[in-house]
């Protein structure tokens, strides 16, 4: 690192090329003011902001003292930069609070590239756009010249855009192989429009912005996560099979279980969400938000859950941090003051789709410990082994108090990370990290120590490229990029609105694909009636059976791969370039992933395609279904129904596992 | 008015009201850096701007000579407010080249409302929405919400917003009895979403601002087109009957215009769009755009004029600033060097829909001239009395050359002027406004004093709020704000895509709703074929005829409403407020009108509905239909096919004629 430095100017180098600057001219900070104005509706945002001040801050003196530098700006407002080895720490000093608007720019060049912000669902190269961090509901669609998203935004301002997440963060990772984290949860946007400039704009000056450098990706990962937070391991059982996801009750859910196991299915666990019962809404069918298990539909679920664990069989459930104002739980929360209200006290409920519910604070220490408590009470100690940790992105920001006294536009992209603790605590408490693991799809910065398993979201069940299955191969690339590097998804996808009905071919695209992830979990989507169902269909069944076969004998190399990520933060799904950083090709690539440094995975992800065209860099692959050595460099490669493009590398310690495999399962020629 | 000022401190009152304010902590005045992204796609644009710098300019010094005030601000700007009786005029001085945005605040209050802003279609007040002025084609639809808009938006970036107008103005008038006009054609932003303050914001820091003010909105109207300029009198023979839209040639033309006359439609005028040639898009029939008559379709059209003129019917035809790339007129001006080019001075054509054409640059005065010549000799020459001056909102920005050496992003606001004051040359050169009149869509500040006649543009042909017949009151009305009183539009509707045809329900409601307009034309749309046309209907015949005859029969008095229009820019249609301004409710409508001061119209502006809700204020009103006199207030009334709802003052000067056509048209109750 060099620096440069004057009374009114201040370089920071990284070898030849600038990274920090401030001249007059090219001015490194601004500051300003704006109003906002945000409209909630069911976890969808409309978000403007008047912007009526921003200058750039004025360098008056720069002092060094060792490693330390201290700029002073005008306005009274300070910035100290304390540089080692491998980190660039910028502090904010003076009356910060007399500006409500930020930014800071980094230079950057034209051929520069950045990934991450979070999980990105539609762009996994950031350059070019702009990403509003703000968590919220996806989108329907995501793309607004798509009849389903005009449908879902003029129905219910639902349709969402490329840069919707339920897990966005302002951090990102640079092709010049450093990566930055603003440290604050306020609304903020990561812009990448400019060709000569990164700009990090966030709604209030934040208390400190990281920078880190390594020499390769995998270390600059590390130095991330270990800034960030790791994983805790799931547990192994997971990867005996699959996740079986059904709805209905006992009378329903065993039979179809039954019939799945007999035609030769491994499962390592059956998900109920409706356990603590359904309702049915104009969107689908949905959950009654009343954490306790139902007994009409789960009659003695503690018996039930003993019986199936006998056969070897785990049950999950589902949890969120809501709860419904005509179920149980909501008036015990609520006599004792543990939910989020409005200013003057009263009572402040959330419409989640045609129903209300309380919010609880989590920044109240004793809502926290209580909620936890009730997950131990009601859900582990009914020897449940996970559960999906749904929500998180719905706090409100109008006329909502809170018990920490922060404003909920600070805390709302802070709560996944609180909803996520407190799911953490309730298994650390137990000591049950062997058994239990719960998976989230609302994220932030932070989250990434208190949850172990990502999953996409919401898809919609269908092939598009903004809201179908290519979403999630992106979405764990980018999540990868941010810390998080342990994700799956529904298979078959969930969303089905509009006419819009998943599909066998999606479905089985989808299992195929799921089995080269690091977990396979089926969901019913939510409308289960008129969408295809695999165990409707014995075809199907053994199709998935024959995918959870591969997935279940892929255990000893997908173990370590999880494993790494928990120790090491590096991903289970990568981008190619995370190890072939001298190939210029590998940098563009969103829809194929490593899974781990030895399998290449090019999943189909686009309907009635059976050729894949992919990229193998150099290196010695060999084609999983058919044992045939590659040539390296872009291809089409052959995608029958069953046999997604995958790879696996000649030297790899796993190569006689792969072989294996691909000897039992295979016969189909690239 | 009352200044109150210190050295940082300016205000200005007018009676106990805040008007200009500049305090430290109430800025009046700020500036700062922009970069815009501007798209054009036929006509639409697509505009963001990314907004580098705000900051309020400080207040240094103010000094007074008699009613100058001389405001000294910070960055060596400064403000000169020069302020007499009825006026205050503001001028920049200073470096005003150093910031390319700007923006200017009046004090406000809630109750305020604000109306102008040019030709707005779909919001009368202004208060509560920003309007950005930039010339444009309208919009299909132009409501996001709409299926239309949505299709139009995705097959061609056609579907506009809210604010889309051919004729934007950065100028409105004020409930507070002041109007405001910026002095630049820059892009600018009216923005009146603040409560307690409207905001002006302009890409230039402008040359002036200018305030008005009067005890009466007719004087202020009176004031603001002295200032803007006013209309050119149209001649008298428009009141004689319909101006009948043909296509096809004469072979089509004349058999339609002769069922059309035998079945008692009088008939001022024949207009012919293709009289230039005819060019099938897929957008459906429009015109070869080189202005010479086309002899395949129009054989010796210079006697067919001369034939018609002896009948007493008027021949009119088509004119736009663009000339198509295969005509003959192209060449000549090519060779001339009459067109905008490049910047490397290489041709410049612009895409109108499958064709593409050269622009006339109007900044070079010998193309300004030889294109007038080619009106007249081509147009005027043959006999032709009058035509549409169409277009006039395409001046791309992006690499275009000026003779001026002026910025396109300057020009392009300025361009429908520089084309009014072509055509407004061409006729008075040739000393025919007793005959000619023209009528444009576009428009802009100083369009006022060339242009005889707007024309509301290209309605959808529907019902919609947003783009059909309910905007063309509304254009009107908001066009009269804006120093252009008067107005028509094509009878029926233009636009029909995706389906949206025009319906025989639609054209009846259009044609009545015309009667009580200064001017009756039909249009047969884009797609002649597939839409309804009144000449293919003999109900529908004699339908306009009673209405064209009505218009005939108003002739006395609509004539003194466009003389007063000329000479007092009083509007022909006029918001009720204008003349009963003591009266709260007359200053939210916007679906019926004051035609003149003695007549309400509110017509029928959605489908299926036979009843209009209205209000008359305090006053004599006379059901025209029926003669009942009524009381006063809110209502409700009877509004069959042939009977809009109409009423005239019973104190009128016109009250006999008016009561005449009552008894000779009418026969239905209120």
């Amino acid at each position: 690192m060099k620096i440069n430095k004057e009374h009114n100017l201040f370089q920071l180098s990284i070898g030849s090329e600038i990274l920090l600057e401030h001249t007059p001219e090219q001015p490194m900070l601004y500051v300003g003011h704006g109003k906002e104005s945000l409209e909630m509706y069911r976890g969808n945002f409309k978000i403007e902001d008047y912007l009526e001040e921003r200058q750039p801050l004025d360098l008056i003196e720069v002092k060094q003292e060792g490693k330390i530098y201290t700029l002073t700006f005008n306005q009274a407002i300070t910035l100290t930069i304390t540089i080692d080895n491998t980190s660039i720490v910028l502090n904010f000093g003076g009356d910060l609070d007399q500006f409500n608007r930020f930014w800071f720019r980094l230079r950057a060049d034209a051929e520069e590239k950045c990934y991450g912000g979070g999980e990105q669902m539609s762009y996994f190269n950031l350059r070019g756009r702009h990403f509003p961090i703000w968590t919220s509901e996806p989108g329907v669609g995501r793309d607004k010249k798509s009849h389903i998203t005009w449908q879902a935004d003029v129905t219910g301002m639902a349709g969402g855009d490329y840069y919707n997440s339920n897990f966005p963060q302002p951090s990102f990772i640079s092709t010049k192989r450093y990566y930055v984290h603003v440290n604050s949860t306020a609304y903020s946007d990561l812009d990448f429009r400019n060709e000569d400039f990164h700009e990090v704009h966030v709604w209030q000056i934040p208390s400190s912005i990281r920078i880190e450098f390594a020499n390769d990706y995998p270390t600059l990962l590390e130095r991330l996560t270990a800034y960030l937070g790791r994983q805790p391991l799931i547990p192994s059982w997971i990867h005996d099979g699959l996740i079986l996801g059904l709805q209905g009750g006992s009378d329903r859910v065993l039979p179809i279980m039954q019939r799945v196991l007999d035609l030769g299915v491994p499962i390592a666990a059956i998900w109920c969400q409706d356990w603590s019962g359904r309702r049915v809404t104009s969107f689908g069918k949905r959950i009654h938000w009343d954490w306790i298990a139902n007994d009409a539909m789960y009659p003695d679920l503690k018996k039930l859950v003993k019986r199936l664990n006998d056969q070897g069989i785990r049950f999950m459930n589902y949890l969120n941090p809501y709860l419904v104002k005509d179920g149980k739980l909501y008036q015990e929360a609520k006599d004792l003051g543990y939910f989020a209200t409005k200013h003057d006290g009263s009572e402040y409920l959330v419409d989640f789709g045609e129903f209300d519910c309380g919010v609880i604070d989590f920044t109240n220490p004793k809502a926290h410990q209580w909620f936890k408590e009730i997950i131990q009470k009601y859900t582990i100690d009914l020897g449940i082994s996970g559960w999906m940790a749904d929500f998180g992105e719905y706090l409100p920001v109008d006329d909502i108090k809170l018990h920490s006294g922060n404003s909920a536009m600070i805390e709302h992209n802070h709560w996944p990370t609180l909803w996520a603790k407190c799911n953490f605590d309730a298994v650390s408490e137990r000591d049950k990290w062997d058994e239990i693991f719960y998976f989230m799809r609302a994220g932030g910065s932070g989250v990434q120590g208190y949850c172990p398993m990502l999953w996409a979201g919401d898809q919609s069940v269908d092939f598009s490229l903004h809201d179908g299955i290519a979403t999630v191969i992106t979405g764990a690339l980018s999540a990868g990029m941010s810390g998080f590097g342990i994700s799956h998804s529904d298979i078959g996808g969930y969303t089905s609105l509009f006419e819009n009905i998943r599909t066998k071919e999606l479905y089985l695209r989808w299992v195929e694909m799921s089995a080269f992830s690091p977990l396979m979990r089926t969901h019913e989507g939510n409308r289960p009636d008129t969408n295809f169902q695999f165990y409707d269909d014995e075809e199907s069944i053994l199709a998935t059976a024959r995918m959870v076969k591969i997935y279940r004998d892929l255990k000893p190399y997908i173990r370590q791969l999880i494993e790494d990520n928990s120790t090491k933060g590096l991903p289970v799904q990568r981008p190619l370039f995370l190890h072939y950083d001298h190939d210029a090709h590998t940098y563009d690539l969103q829809y194929q992933y490593l899974l781990g440094a030895d399998m290449i995975v090019a999943p189909v992800y686009l309907s009635q395609h059976y050729r894949v065209d992919l990229y193998l860099p150099e290196d010695e692959w060999v084609h999983l279904w058919s044992g045939t050595e590659m040539t390296p460099g872009h291809m089409s490669c052959q995608a029958p129904m069953g046999y997604p493009a995958v790879f696996y590398r000649k030297s790899s310690a796993f190569a006689s596992l792969f072989a294996k495999i691909g000897k039992n399962y295979g016969g189909v020629a690239p």
